[in-house]
């Protein structure tokens, strides 16, 4: 019996050897425009794939929480950072963990400091997080003076290595074409080489440029004045970012294997086991219409091209509700597998827990389902 | 330390007294109509809550897939209904659980017949599941002929018992009023009666009438022509049903407590550690903006009312964007604990898999994060 005969609920297939291409690409695409690479982990969450960056050589990693710093420190990653910023609350596991590998945080207040003032029998590099336009947390671009005042009491900390400016250009996400995500990912690196430059005109130097968004660095060849990358979904990619170009449609290596359990031949709709428990209700706009991911059907071992015109139409928990307009609908049996790129592939992979390969091995993630 | 000093990162925090309240009311409710009460665990998949049910006198119970079935049944469930239109990939799994207890599964096609012709060694109760109008899935209220044919086929097996018509009018959470979803809701049970009537007609008989929803269950005080309800949100409630005025916010039982790691005054927001990973993407719409969720102060040992005109304004993996136009913005510090009632109860306890009491204690799901 063959791995996708033996499905018998909604299961998250990977396929490996795209995986490692995309990490390949990237790497590459990293050493040749002389930047480093610090991929994030948030997206695949799993020791398992981070020896598939290992094997490549990569060694620094990023992570969004304590809880996958500590879950990778304990995987053999001795090199983190931590791009959320700082939770005071979590103080201890921090300076605790800091004990035991180099690591990296993000600080955007004078609470954070205080808090790190803490620190004792080890080091931390402190990154300030700025917000160049995205508008979800961080200093603004143009407050240089409190940028400063952080950058100072972090030198004053023997404990503390200021390591620079970090932003998160998150609304590359909600361009609305390739131009537009070039415009920002550039405009997001000239405001942080805005902030350098005044920093240094106040005297505080040797400060690092780090920047990372899946459609900034997948679609922007102009890297200059970047010293770090930290992006992550492109080890997967998506369905939303195959739309909007980021990648090829063959470079999206996850989809959720679904069991059709309904045909309605008349609204052309094939209803699914697989909802937004294992999808997550994250989704995207096509034709103006919502849909949840894009629905393709098995061709031999693994998914083909999506279906033209197909989308999720609906999630509810466990159903999903896959609108067919084509001749494709007419191909599909009670019972079939159908496959559905998720619209959002780092919150398919946190709801889901853990993924199938293509040759039939079960791979886990920090939550170990 | 009181249990919420010592929280360090997202917790879903639970008040197991209100709960209790929420289950009581709901079975007396269903008492004094008569009719029998088969409460969804799918909303809070615990079995240590499922004890809470049976504390009261609970014996049946329905569940969304053949996971929870089996997870229910290993703790001491003997009377399952699974209500999620049968999936012929786990027929053998369905007629193994069979054979340990009552279980009872709805189909809607002649597909899911013919794969039930396998059963042996033991008897399975089967309902048809009809579509009232809520387009999900389902037969059409209205295609009486295949209805018949569906009830005659399965009569036609000895080991299957044919139970009679089952809906979901889950299109009641997407009523604009009070009024609107008590209409939705009798508009089921009255389509249901008619099918019923009808298939009587054919010689038909002893079918019963199941439905199922928290608003309609909530808000419709007639429940006559029902035989069995299924409803499961009620246990826990959410800030959508609040809204929508299904309960007050006081039977709100479950809230997500979030550190606040930022705070951006020109904006008046407050970014929280508590993103889509612990609160799901679910929405609803509130003065024509888009919220994940309620956000409410700390009050005592548990959360407050919502805070007036604050919202959830944005959420990515990890990050919770409140906006908070009133005073009490100022009252929050970075390093406070705020609160998010969900918009979806049932996704964020998929999401977050575990639920911290008000007395600090720990309540595992099939999860079992």
């Amino acid at each position: 019996m063959n791995v996708l005969d033996s499905i018998d609920q909604p299961t998250l297939m990977l396929d490996d050897s795209v995986v490692r291409k995309n990490i390949e690409y990237m790497l590459l695409r990293a050493r040749e425009k002389k930047v480093s690479f610090r991929p994030h982990f948030k997206t695949h969450q799993s020791a398992q794939i981070g020896e598939w960056f290992r094997e490549k050589g990569v060694s620094k990693i990023t992570v969004s929480s304590v809880e996958m710093a500590e879950y990778f420190a304990a995987n053999g990653w001795h090199d983190i950072t931590i791009a959320f910023s700082l939770n005071l609350r979590q103080i201890k596991r921090i300076i605790s963990l800091a004990k035991r590998i180099h690591l990296e945080v993000l600080i955007e207040n004078e609470e954070a400091l205080t808090a790190l003032s803490k620190i004792n029998e080890t080091e931390l590099g402190v990154w300030v997080k700025i917000d160049v336009g995205n508008h979800r947390t961080g200093l603004d671009w143009q407050e240089v003076s409190t940028a400063a005042l952080l950058c100072q009491k972090i030198r004053e900390n023997p404990r503390l290595k200021c390591m620079g400016v970090l932003t998160h250009s998150g609304h590359t996400y909600n361009a609305g074409s390739k131009h537009e995500v070039r415009s920002i990912f550039r405009e997001g690196v000239e405001r942080l080489t805005l902030m350098r430059l005044a920093l240094e005109g106040k005297g505080i130097n040797e400060l690092s440029i780090s920047v990372g968004d899946t459609p900034g660095c997948s679609l922007c060849e102009d890297w200059s004045g970047i010293d770090e990358v930290r992006l992550g979904n492109f080890v997967f990619y998506d369905a939303a970012q195959a739309l909007a170009g980021s990648c090829d449609f063959k470079a999206v290596s996850i989809a959720l294997a679904c069991p059709v359990v309904a045909k309605h031949h008349a609204r052309r709709e094939v209803v699914v086991y697989g909802g937004a428990i294992h999808l997550s209700k994250d989704f995207f706009t096509i034709n103006g219409e919502k849909s949840f991911g894009l629905p393709a059907l098995q061709c031999g071992d693994r998914w083909g091209s999506p279906m033209p015109e197909a989308i999720v139409k609906g999630l509810s928990q466990e159903h999903g509700i896959l609108h067919i307009p084509g001749a494709e609908f007419d191909r599909i049996s009670v019972g079939d597998l159908v496959f559905v790129l998720p619209a959002h592939s780092c919150l398919t992979v946190q709801v889901m827990g853990h993924y199938l390969t293509l040759k039939g091995e079960r791979i886990t993630t920090l939550n170990q389902k």
